[in-house]
């Protein structure tokens, strides 16, 4: 992990046309900052930092946010259930906040959210300490009202993010939620140190392979020119890189005002299916790993019905998906666990350019505001 | 609860258009054939089928499915972790059979699938049982698969279902959950006597009003012009409507391909917000009840950003919801407890008479099969 300068500083665009593509560009550097605050480079260690609760006894942990963080908090509740085995409920603020869930004795919840203001969360973080449950905030400003309100904090260091859609807070986000479940894991016994170490080196290996994915700017360029002719996109993955196909379309909607629509791979079948055809561009998330066949599949039907598959994935999957996509971007080979953070990156990307493509204001999207302080 | 003949004979489309509209028309009487298996009018008593576990001492309840049997399966979610304090997780079958979820020692598990085949339901099923958990199943069909290979069978009584789109299917299911939800907090202490009167009577009160809903065809046909125009639509809805407006935006991409997409209420203004313009209706769910002022407040702000809104909602809903949307149904009041199986009905068909319009096979849309047997 790489000393950077980045954080915290910097409000200029410098010499980018945005400043989504500025902070775009800041990934690689906010990504390092971030791991290099509970991950140890040498001895390959997770150092937790102070929790409000005890990690061998919780009994559940309830995970919620809005928007971008709330799908960083779909990966890291994947992650956490896979690695410290530990049962997590994962629901956006707005629903948790009202649904009034039954919350277990000793209890514990992990609020996520860039400005550590947004009114739904910060009601649900009232709503969980009210309940007797101990609260983790994973935000970026040290200062929010969030940071003041839990029982303890950890930062995102992703410096101060100016382009209403997140990009570079949405990636810190997910190191720290990470470094979290790897820790959560060795505390629980539940990892092997040589599981760790493993685990570690592939954050460890993000920041520079993050840098080779903002290298492939062309060819991502080129296949917005595609998406920018789309009305309706529909982005497909599986696993803990479903959360990252909903990124992908969130992000879309938001700056580009294309109507794009995430969804786990294999529900594709039970309805989105009959969208499909040569007007609706389906975006895969699709690099190698366990779940890669059950996508290609996936993909594959929606190609039999005349779907144009473009695909992300990387040179172990590049194969069979080019025999029938339409495009096939090929990224960096990265263990399995640290994919949601890398592949968040190009769909992102993807967004900005189809967005400049598409002439909208990129920094200030209509109709959304960057912290949504009112209900 | 009347008694009726529909279940299980008749398999024509008698002097109906389709066989989704003559289901359609079957909701009043499967919703009531399906709750008199469970609820004596009399009493106003649930009657617990036989089921795999210890109500008292459950600790955590999955629930998976496909499709709109796992919408169904969020509301039943909501049910029982409101009125019987179990935690529900809930997943869709193609995720949870791969993510390898922590699941808690004499935990149990409940399905929902019409068919009782579905692929991706069945190898959950599986894995569940593997993993020690007692499963439930919820199906349409006695002699199925997941019948036979489930510790203990609930039946709809919906009759055979034709049309690939989901209908009377669904409020079945949302039936036999309402009951189970009801029977559960009974067991555990926590609802009174009383409390069950007041929801048993307003489940009992579902099939007439459901009567009155299909009496408002020329109405919602009036609606369906509009929406047919549109190519891209946003249903929003709230806490157990949440489902709902799901269920109608996946109704409407099956049969008239339009990309529709259900969002909570709350987080529309954390993206999806950007999309709204006079092209995208707003189609909202939004009777009266105490998630109302909550989603009236984000409806208005739709409104103000220049957005269409088409409300569903009631006699005490509809004087704030008709100061600015195009077009306000007023539709029977109900309990809110029953509001999901209620305003199932006219968002489905809604998408009915969108695809009649749009002239697309309406019983067998593109892409689509009825029992998705296939991974």
């Amino acid at each position: 992990v790489r000393t950077t300068a980045v954080s915290g500083a910097a409000t200029g665009k410098g010499n980018y046309r945005h400043f989504m593509e500025k902070e775009l560009h800041e990934h690689p550097a906010v990504i390092g900052d971030t791991l290099r605050q509970y991950l140890d480079p040498r001895t390959l260690e997770v150092n937790l930092p102070r929790l409000p609760f005890d990690p061998v006894k919780v009994p559940r942990l309830t995970m919620t946010a809005c928007g971008s963080a709330f799908l960083a908090a779909q990966v890291g509740r994947y992650w956490i259930e896979h690695l410290a085995r530990i049962p997590v409920d994962a629901d956006v603020a707005s629903e948790l906040r009202y649904r009034d869930p039954p919350l277990p004795e000793g209890g514990a919840a992990i609020l996520v959210s860039q400005s550590g203001e947004t009114a739904d969360t910060m009601a649900a973080l009232k709503l969980l300490r009210e309940k007797g449950q101990s609260v983790l905030a994973v935000v970026n400003v040290p200062e929010s009202s969030m940071a003041r309100e839990s029982d303890a904090t950890v930062l995102t260091v992703a410096g101060p993010e100016i382009g209403v859609a997140s990009t570079k807070a949405f990636t810190a986000q997910l190191s720290v939620l990470a470094c979290l479940a790897i820790g959560l894991g060795r505390k629980r016994r539940e990892l092997s140190t040589l599981d760790e170490g493993r685990l570690t080196k592939a954050l460890l290996e993000v920041p520079h392979k993050a840098a080779e994915v903002l290298e492939r700017d062309a060819e991502i360029h080129a296949l917005a020119s595609e998406v920018a002719k789309a009305r309706d996109v529909l982005f497909l993955g599986r696993g803990s890189l479903f959360p990252i196909a909903m990124e992908g379309a969130l992000k879309l909607k938001e700056i580009s005002y294309i109507h794009a629509e995430g969804y786990a791979a294999g529900e594709m079948k039970h309805g989105p299916i009959a969208l499909i055809d040569s007007q609706v561009p389906v975006i895969a998330i699709c690099p190698s790993g366990p779940l890669y066949e059950k996508t290609l599949s996936n993909l594959q039907e929606a190609s039999a019905r005349g779907g144009r598959i473009m695909a992300f994935t990387d040179a172990a999957g590049a194969p069979s998906l080019e025999r029938f996509a339409e495009r096939v971007i090929v990224l960096p080979e990265i263990d399995p666990f640290a994919q949601p953070i890398l592949y968040a990156i190009p769909v992102q990307l993807l967004a900005y350019h189809v967005a400049v493509l598409k002439g909208t204001d990129v920094d200030q999207p209509r109709n959304l505001a960057k912290s949504v302080t009112v209900e």
